[in-house]
């Protein structure tokens, strides 16, 4: 099969490799019919994520179609339409006993495209199907049920979730990007009082907009706390979420969060920040942390089933998998492209075991 | 009367001032019959804290007994024994009635000893004294009573309640002074499995001990974090409190907790610290900063009433309060004289009202 193959920092290329086969009874091979790329990927190609080795199918977003399942697997079959998590999941474990999923000490949490070859590819192993993949609701589409791989769920568990956002907060999201996007999207499931979206890029705080922001701020020409002490009686955000991964975003959403507030960061960093604790000591303020768990993708499968919520306005830009290179262009240079996510299926002519996609 | 007044920065003295009188049909005076010195009115007096003016009284915990109460006071009365916490609190602004009293904006809050006269003096001005003083059962000692004004509620809120110390945890405290101290006695109410207690003083150690540590670390010639790997199957602790309020011991604290874990820092600090998001984005941390709100205190007056917790051990030096000058220099060389907290009761002869204790 074709697979989008990392070769160490900078380095990336569309190719053949051996086709993925059954390694463990818990595992399914799915065909790809939907995949993405994720910011993250970006990160692992600047050589940020060392874990990852040359030689690695990149890749942890995906919905596709089971083509094989081991003798173990109880919840999919071949043939089944499944979303595949970005988290794998052994069950067993200490972390996954407690539902803490993205912390599988069993040989799970995030591995496809990572520890493991991942789904940017034409077809995907995955570990521990019965917790590693979801089955797709008649009626729904790929490209509704694709961003439930990685991005909502970490929005909404990292993000709301963990931000505890409620009904009548102010929240303030520094970063409008795909996963500031959907965290504006999870945030007003709870009905707060104003979204406040803050980026550098005009485009994306349009798109923000769309998501459901009720006031954007380009940080670049205006003062977000100014903005949010405007309709916050002075006091500042209930919640302030990183949604970027810089030392400077995280440093922000500190400042405009107001005593007793919760800072969730969301984003991938790669540098230290600066905790200013001789302000913040005496605030009450939490702060978290976190890797998706998952363990609301079934709820969220749901919404998206019941016409709750849309992602597809995400996907700005599609492409054939053999496009592939040019996809992860596009995105990587997502401040002159405008693109927000980018949808890749497959090629008219798949390189294996199929002729054409059914 | 007399009282211990500021003067700037390494400036301090026992002096003549002004007996205090009711301001406010909501206020108390109350005779003190037994007060404190806080670690932070060391930091108060390094010039840490720079909203303390000069010619303020210091302190902010006590017992006493009420002299005069305003018309609009229900809950005191003259001749009560009572414990005069250190949050005062209106009672009815936005963070009072969802009970984080700590942030009153209603002119209360951290006030005594910090932006209106305190309790290190014969008398005291309580403001709001339903919401900031507290009746001491019949039976009940002044001695046991007083580190409920401050130490008590904040270790406990700040620390143990904010990282939701639970059964059968690892709880890693670094910082054994009073307030690591404090935050041993009142984990332990949850029953972990280990406490570990961190300091790099022995005698602070063994102090730990006897409230209740399982195990005590000299972080100057042992590495804590092995300590915390061979009693949580080499994960860490499931919650690490800093205790000290410097940005190597609250760095110590984020190094030693398990992906998952919680982070309460307890310290006052005066200096930023560095927070590795680089490390920690994906371990699913939560970091809580706090000043205490004193919403525990009834409980915990409740513990100490039914013998469930006794921080009279911790009283290591008493003084009369002609000798506040002698206590401080005691206290503030704590290092040297093995001091935890010191305890000041009335001078024989007082100066004013009254010529002797009653």
């Amino acid at each position: 099969m074709k697979a989008l193959v990392y070769h160490g920092p900078g380095r990336r290329s569309w190719q053949d490799v051996p086709d993925p086969v059954i390694e463990q009874p818990t595992d399914v091979i799915v065909r790809v019919d939907a995949v993405t790329i994720c910011g993250t990927d970006l990160h692992i190609l600047k050589g940020d994520v060392p874990e990852v080795e040359p030689g690695r199918i990149l890749g942890h977003e995906a919905v596709g179609t089971v083509t094989a399942a081991g003798a173990a697997v109880r919840t999919v079959a071949p043939g089944d339409r499944v979303l595949v998590s970005c988290i794998s999941a052994c069950g067993t474990c200490r972390y996954c006993r407690d539902g803490s999923y993205g912390q599988c000490l069993g040989g799970g949490g995030w591995v496809l495209g990572h520890l493991i070859d991942g789904t940017q590819a034409e077809y995907v192993r995955v570990p521990f199907a019965d917790n590693s993949t979801h089955r797709i609701p008649d009626g729904v589409t790929d490209e509704q049920m694709v961003m439930l791989a990685d991005i909502l769920p970490t929005s909404y568990e990292v993000g709301v979730l963990a931000g505890a956002v409620a009904p009548g907060d102010v929240v303030a999201i520094v970063g409008a990007g795909p996963i500031g996007l959907a965290a504006i999207l999870t945030a007003k499931l709870f009905s707060p009082s104003h979204v406040v979206a803050i980026d550098v890029a005009d485009s994306r705080l349009e798109a923000a907009r769309k998501f459901g922001a009720d006031i954007v701020v380009n940080s670049s020409r205006e003062d977000p706390r100014a903005v949010v002490d405007a309709v916050s009686g002075d006091l500042g955000a209930d919640v302030a979420m990183e949604a970027v991964g810089l030392p400077e975003t995280f440093e922000q959403a500190v400042c405009l969060v107001r005593p007793g507030g919760r800072v969730p960061n969301i984003g991938v960093h790669g540098a230290p920040a600066t905790l200013h604790l001789e302000q913040i000591w005496i605030k009450n303020l939490t702060i978290t942390t976190g890797l998706v768990d998952t363990h609301s993708t079934p709820t969220l499968v749901r919404l998206v089933g019941n016409e709750q919520i849309d992602t597809t306005p995400m996907i700005t830009h599609r492409f054939t998998m053999d496009e592939f290179e040019r996809a992860y262009d596009v995105f990587g240079r997502a401040g002159e492209t405008g693109a927000l996510k980018v949808l890749l299926t497959p090629s008219t002519s798949r390189s294996s075991r199929e002729g054409t996609r059914t």
